[in-house]
């Protein structure tokens, strides 16, 4: 077996690959939630001087590739790769956000589990030797979103209660071969799980079940307890999903209860802001966690998290067909420590 | 540096990394065009007994898959990673075929250059120790890329002669670290090229700027010239965008003439069959080198081949708000012999 593998879906990274910089920026309504005072920017309306949602989204994912450079005080000859997706048909938020990067880009999609999965690959080809520094990034936007998955916004469609609010905001961060941590020091890729739920306005229900299963593996692939984590984070379950989600652990023997937290429940004020059952959206994981989870880290008062990225896999296309829906989770594993 | 990069966007591989096995299905056009004798299966018609385009297509990705397994001798449990991507919006063909695979999925977008970034990617992972096999695939569907990105089939469109047609196939290979070749060499990532471009109908003369700044790069990362490969193998940049590579690349003192073709060239009769200005799509770089070009190096007809497919990464969105069309293209140096 290959020399790095821990079971069947886990790799061990050997080498100290640090997250040496990160940052955000985020819409006015995320900017109005809890971790306003984390993020590195606040827009003031959701179009940012552009033409349209989508020149927005691409400014916001550009804009946030630049701080993450800055702050990782590197320019862009030393990123040997950027790892970037988004949700909106063909990707089109990064390619167009990173066209002037002149860095090579991996283009991926994993819908809301674009974060982990970059993060992921980027700590695998710093670990393999392949690259000095690696920028992951991703982002949404609310409008954009709606446009494209759901109704015009015009129209003023009425949601469910199960129904999740896209994240207008970029987050990302760069890996590298210095620094001095966070290190990621496991990857856990998930592989597609489908139950068989078809309900679109039900997104966390739908991905909760392929949280569990890339959780349970992680912990079955390295042997680790929950214990071993002062935080488990899903990327955007929301309300519904994460109650699922900490339920089915549960009944396999998994009490994540004390340490579990999900990013969509953490980026907006449920009780004052009306977000139905909380934030979803590539930007949703990619913006808590480069914002508030990332600086928690470094501050000390958190040690090891688990974060797991959770994606919804299906197209307007593939729901009007009538197909359920396939979801994926990819966990990174972070400390503080390398040891 | 990362002791494996070579330059600044290539990166050497050092183990033996083998294509074990590939595997390509195609549709009744592609069927009858010249390559029809190196293609494992092609399909009667464009539905092949599912319920609309888009489900064919992902039939079409997984029967592949299971082909590529059989073709390699390898059960679901020996593949460590799937890496996979398609055109349909949010990857659906791709996420859809394989989610009964059981097996961890990284999904990618890198519109027709998909090929070439899961084989950069699949060849990083095992040459670094995290995978053992891995296997790269990708699809199109010329029915669902119409009613996608163009018109309605039934509308009988007239398309213009710098159009491309969208190959109806899917291809991939298994990647291991067991075998005994072809291996990866060398992985060149392609940054993103956007010279301004807006025609959607020419998307050929738009990648080909794409593909000459990947080739040359691959020339002065590794120092090699364009007499140590038998074939340099573009992915689809069918007549009007091959022409315009090898003329810019001659501009820039490569002469690539004896040795160049395109699989958008290849695929198709263009004296018999109408296909305009050839094919296109990520099935067409993928079955072409699956089939025949696969063939030829493992009969010992080609030695070493620079394989280089080409992505045009706009989306219907773009393109109505009058964006320019930002290209990448991802080359891997294939070779006969490990030495």
């Amino acid at each position: 077996m290959a020399e790095k593998r821990n079971g069947r879906q886990t790799v061990k990274i050997m080498n100290p690959v640090s997250i040496v910089s990160s940052a955000s920026i985020v819409g006015p309504k995320e900017g109005q939630g809890p971790l306003r005072m984390y993020f590195d920017e606040i827009i003031e309306d959701e179009l940012w001087g552009e033409k349209s949602w989508e020149k927005a989204e691409s400014k916001l994912l550009r804009e946030t590739f630049a701080k993450i450079l800055n702050k990782g005080k590197k320019t862009p000859d030393e990123i040997s790769y950027i790892i970037a997706g988004d949700l909106l048909n063909q990707c089109i938020s990064a390619h167009f956000g990173l066209r002037e990067s002149g860095i090579p880009v991996f283009g991926i999609y994993g819908a809301c589990s674009t974060m982990t999965e970059s993060m992921s690959l980027g700590a695998m080809l710093v670990d393999g030797g392949f690259a000095d520094n690696v920028v992951c990034i991703t982002s949404s936007h609310f409008c954009s979103a709606e446009k494209q998955f759901r109704f015009p916004l015009e129209l003023g469609s009425q949601r469910p209660p199960t129904a999740q609010w896209t994240v207008t905001g970029a987050g990302g961060v760069m890996l590298s071969n210095q620094g001095t941590g966070p290190y990621i020091r496991y990857v856990t890729t998930g592989k597609i799980v489908d139950m068989g739920i078809k309900d679109a306005n039900n997104m966390g229900g739908a991905m909760a079940p392929a949280a569990v299963d890339t959780i349970m593996t992680h912990f079955e692939d390295t042997g680790l307890q929950p214990e071993y984590y002062d935080l488990i984070l899903t990327g955007d379950l929301g309300a519904v999903g994460s109650r699922i989600c900490e339920e089915l652990l549960a009944d396999q023997g998994y009490d994540i209860k004390e340490r579990f937290n999900d990013c969509g429940l953490m980026i907006y004020d449920r009780k004052k802001q009306d977000a139905h059952a909380g934030g979803s959206g590539c930007g949703c994981s990619a913006t808590v966690f480069a914002s508030y989870v990332y600086s928690e880290i470094q501050k000390g008062n958190l040690n090891n998290v688990l974060f797991i990225a959770t994606g919804a896999l299906l197209s307007t296309t593939s729901a009007q067909q009538g197909e359920s829906i396939p979801c994926i989770a990819h966990a990174v594993s972070i400390s503080r420590d390398f040891d």
